[in-house]
């Protein structure tokens, strides 16, 4: 079992990292992705989700722009899961999620997910343990269902920064002027709830079904997306898809 | 335990049960279900899902007329699953079943369901008897997540009509010009299949999550609609529901 104690985990890239040659090397890996994604996309055999949390400034975004940008959008679908609207919030909160999910031969990146219902929330105490629990529960029962009946392949990150980089982070935002359309008040209120936040966040890390969470250190952009780049390659690669022959098309 | 055996449970009314007097009654709780749509709707707190099964010719687009047909319909809606589309069959079986639950304060009745996966899949083996069981895990998880997380209050009828029935019935689509667009070729097969049928149909009711079936006797269609609009005005009056008050709205 993972050990999933976010004070002790580290939030930068391991000594043994250069940043240029792990440049190089995510380049070429983008490339590969490419290669794979239109080999899942032809062949229509299997499905896969990325689900990417970190608290604010993590670099969710920059890490959709770098790694899936290049990839086709014909196959490539990113849905962000804001405060839920009027119509989402008459349903169960896994609908909005159901809905999104990704149909075969398609990769859906989901910026935010089903675990604010158990993470945002309960620091603020709007969903208390045991109606965390049963969220967990139908959580896991959702997961099983997309990976038993639709050969969805989940990959689950969470985007690791220090309260120091994020500060730096959330300040570029009042100076940047490319940056300033992110700024939002409350963020620098919610970076001071950072241990809640952890502990909610080991919680959902220990009681969620496999896989098991990827925490990424995310100090540095570049480590990041080499993280993270890697993974969906080697699972792609896990796959051993063909692109279907002319006689499996019925010809 | 309900007894299921489909052979020996009767297709029509107790002997108790009185035509005329049966409809009278009928008549008075469709009006009863008016008011307490009205209140489903107001309130806002509930959400109803129907499930309607039944072999071919049983009479569920009846009972969706004739009980439901004087409702609001801006409360109502009613879903018929058929075969499904390229986009659906892209997703797990049950993608398009939670695309259609409905949200708090509605009533949203299924003419057929997500049970058609473990039933005429079964029978015509597209679907083996260990596939059917994680899809029967599956559905139970499912209602579980509406049950638990969005107040959806389940009832589910098969309506149950004797092979001499459905036979009479089959026919008229022949002679009955207003019948004729439900003709069917194939239903003249599928109805040869009845016992195997049947023998799938008692093995969803045995290993399905509450609540339990309730087996309509469907032969007389005055009794079929007598039982599932009681039904339903049980289930509403149980739920205590009261309007609003000025305050609750933020008055």
């Amino acid at each position: 079992m993972p050990q999933y104690n976010l004070h002790k985990l580290s939030t930068t890239a391991p000594k043994k990292f250069d940043k240029d040659t792990t440049k190089a090397e995510t380049e070429k890996i983008v490339g590969e992705l490419n290669e794979l994604q239109n080999l899942l996309y032809a062949e229509g055999q299997h499905s896969i989700l990325i689900i990417l949390q970190g608290l604010d400034a993590s670099g969710k975004d920059g890490v959709i722009r770098k790694v899936f940008g290049r990839m086709n959008p014909q196959g490539v679908d990113v849905v962000s899961f804001k405060v839920p609207t009027e119509e989402e919030a008459g349903h169960d909160f896994l609908w909005r999620i159901h809905k999104n999910a990704p149909p075969k031969g398609r990769i859906m990146i989901f910026n935010r997910s089903q675990y604010e219902d158990i993470l945002v929330t309960r620091v603020h105490g709007w969903c208390d343990d045991k109606l965390a629990k049963k969220r967990m529960k139908a959580i896991n029962d959702f997961e099983e269902l997309l990976q038993e009946h639709n050969n969805t392949h989940i990959l689950k990150f969470y985007l690791h920064t220090s309260a120091e980089e994020q500060q730096e982070r959330l300040n570029e935002r009042m100076t940047n002027p490319a940056k300033m359309w992110k700024y939002n008040k409350r963020d620098f209120e919610e970076a001071k709830l950072r241990n809640k936040y952890y502990s909610v966040y080991e919680d959902c890390f220990k009681n969620c079904n496999k896989p098991e969470w990827v925490i990424v250190p995310s100090d540095q952009n570049w480590y990041k997306e080499h993280l993270i780049a890697k993974a969906l390659r080697d699972l792609l690669n896990g796959l051993n898809m063909k692109f279907p022959t002319l006689q499996a098309q019925g010809a």
